[in-house]
C-alpha cells in the first residue's frame, strides 16, 4: 500500500474536522487552574490538565502542537508527561513536535529519530540556520512533516530575517530565501515540507505564499500575540496552499475556574469558525 | 560577594587546567564498547560509559559539552542519563548544554530555566534565527553563558549564513551580523555571550574574531569533521579572545576495546597539547 505523504494526511484531517485550527498544548504550571496546583506530581498535573483540554478540543482541531520547552523544564517527569500526553490524542488528529531543533547531519538524525520514532509525532518544527544538513534527516519519511522557521511572529524577528533584502541588493531577504530553498527540498521529498510563518505580519504571509504556493503554513501568533485570525487565513490560504493556525494560551487559559475545559472547547470552536472560509458555519 | 561572570569563570578554568579543550559527551549507543551493549538499561549504559570518559578526561578539559540529541532520542531514560551525567562532572569543569534552542521570549524563558536552573548547566548553545527575543532570557544570569550559532562547521552552512554579503551589497553576511549583534548584547549583559564558530573554515574564524575581539568562541569541527586544531587556535585565539575547541567522536571512540577510557584520556591530553600555544608542554 502506498504511504500517504504528510501533506496528504494533513489535508484529509482538515477536511474531516472542517478545521485549520492547531491547538498548542503548552502547559505552564503557574497558569493551570487551582485544582491542579495540589497534584502529587508535576507529571500528573500536566497529564491531567492536558487530558481535559484534549477531550474538550480534539474535535475542533486538525492538529495538536506540543512546545517542548514547557515539558523539558520539568526534566524527566516533563518528558514522561509529554509521552503520556501523546497517548491521549485521538489517532485522527495530527501531532506536531515544536522543538525548533537544528544541528549538523549526524546529530539531526538523532533528533529526527527522537521526534518521529521514539515519540511518534507526525511532524516537527526545525530551525534553518545551518542549512540543508540540518533539515534533510527530517524529510526522509514520506508520511512525516517538517515545518521550517521562515518568518516568525515575535517582535525581534526583523533582527536577522530581513537581512539580504536591503536597497539595491540583488539578493532576497533571509526569510524569502528559506521559503525558496524549502520549495526545492519539497520537490525532492514531496509532501514533507512546511513553513512557520507568523500571523503578526499579514503582508509577509502573503509574500511567502506567493513564493511557496503549495507548502502548508503553520501560523503562530493569533490570540495572545495579537494576530488577526481572518486576516491570517485571507493572506495565506489558497486552494493549493493550506494553513494550520496555532493557538495556545487563548484556548488553554480561556478560563481559570473549574469550567476551564468547557471554556477551552468553546474558545477552540469559536476560533475554528473564525478561521473557516465560510462566513457562517452550517454544520449540524 | 560579587557574582563572577561566565567569561571570567571560563578563563579561570582554562588557566587552571592549562586547556582550551571541550570534551563532547555525545554517547551513540551503537558506538559504545561491546561491554556496554549488554547493560540492563539505556540509562545505565550511557551513565556508565560517560562516568569512565569523564574520569579519564576531566583533568584535560576546560568544559564538557552535552549534545541533547544523543539523550533525547532515548526519551525520559535519556533525560535521566543526562541529569546523572551532570552529577559526575567535577565542579571545577564547566558544563555546556548543546541544545541550540531558540523560541519567542515567553518560551525561551522556559528553555533558560530548564538548562540553567533545572539542570544546572554553566552555559548553553542558542539558535539566533528569531533575534533578540529568543536570546535575552539566556543572558540574564551573569554567571551563565550563551553561545550563539554564528558560523557553523557543517557542509551546508553557506546555504543561509553568507546571505547579505553578495557583490555590491551594502550589507554584511548573516554570520557577521550575528557576531555584531552579539557584541551589542554582550555590552548589555557583560561576560555572558559567546559564539559558535566552526573549525572547518579558518578564514571565517579569523573574520569573526576581527568583528568580535573579546567574545569566547566555542569551536566544533576538529577531529571527525576535519578541522585542524592548531590552525583553529592560530586563527581565533588572542589575549582578549579565548576559544574552547570541542571534540566528541575522536575522544569518545578513540578505541572500542576495553581500553577505551585510557585511549580517550590519551586522545584528550594529546589534543589539549596540540591546542596549547606553547610548542612543548612543560607541566610536570
Amino acid at each position: 500500500m502506498e504511504v500517504k505523504s504528510f501533506a496528504h494526511r494533513l489535508r484529509a484531517r482538515q477536511s474531516q474536522a472542517k478545521s485549520v485550527l492547531c491547538v498548542g498544548l503548552d502547559p505552564d504550571l503557574e497558569r493551570l487552574p487551582p485544582s491542579f496546583q495540589g497534584e502529587t506530581s508535576v507529571e500528573n498535573a500536566i497529564v491531567d490538565f492536558n487530558r481535559e483540554i484534549i477531550a474538550a478540543t480534539a474535535q475542533f482541531a486538525c492538529a495538536f502542537k506540543l512546545n517542548f520547552a514547557f515539558y523539558e523544564v520539568h526534566g524527566a517527569p516533563g518528558w514522561n508527561a509529554l509521552e503520556k500526553t501523546l497517548e491521549l490524542i485521538p489517532a485522527e488528529v495530527l501531532t506536531i513536535a515544536d522543538g525548533k531543533r537544528g544541528d549538523i547531519g549526524n546529530t539531526a538524525r538523532f533528533y529526527a529519530k527522537s521526534v518521529f520514532d521514539s515519540l511518534g509525532f507526525d511532524a516537527c518544527t526545525v530551525a534553518p540556520y545551518m542549512g540543508t544538513d540540518a533539515i534533510g534527516p527530517f524529510l526522509e519519511r514520506r508520511d512525516k512533516g517538517a515545518f521550517l522557521l521562515c518568518r516568525t511572529s515575535n517582535a525581534s524577528a526583523d533582527d536577522l530575517q530581513l537581512l539580504g533584502g536591503g536597497d539595491n541588493s540583488r539578493e532576497e531577504p533571509l526569510y524569502e530565501r528559506v521559503a525558496r530553498l524549502s520549495n526545492a527540498w519539497n520537490d525532492e521529498y514531496p509532501g514533507t515540507l512546511g513553513l512557520v510563518v507568523g500571523a503578526t505580519r499579514p503582508e509577509d504571509l502573503r509574500r511567502v505564499r506567493s513564493i511557496s504556493p503549495t507548502l502548508p503554513f503553520l501560523v503562530p501568533g493569533v490570540g495572545a500575540q495579537g494576530g488577526d485570525p481572518r486576516a491570517t487565513v485571507n493572506a495565506a490560504q489558497t486552494p493549493e496552499g493550506i494553513v494550520l493556525v496555532n493557538s495556545s494560551r487563548s484556548i488553554l487559559y480561556a478560563e481559570s475556574g473549574p469550567d476551564f475545559a468547557e471554556a477551552a472547547g468553546e474558545a477552540a470552536d469559536s476560533l475554528r469558525r473564525k478561521l473557516s472560509l465560510e462566513t457562517t458555519d452550517s454544520d449540524s
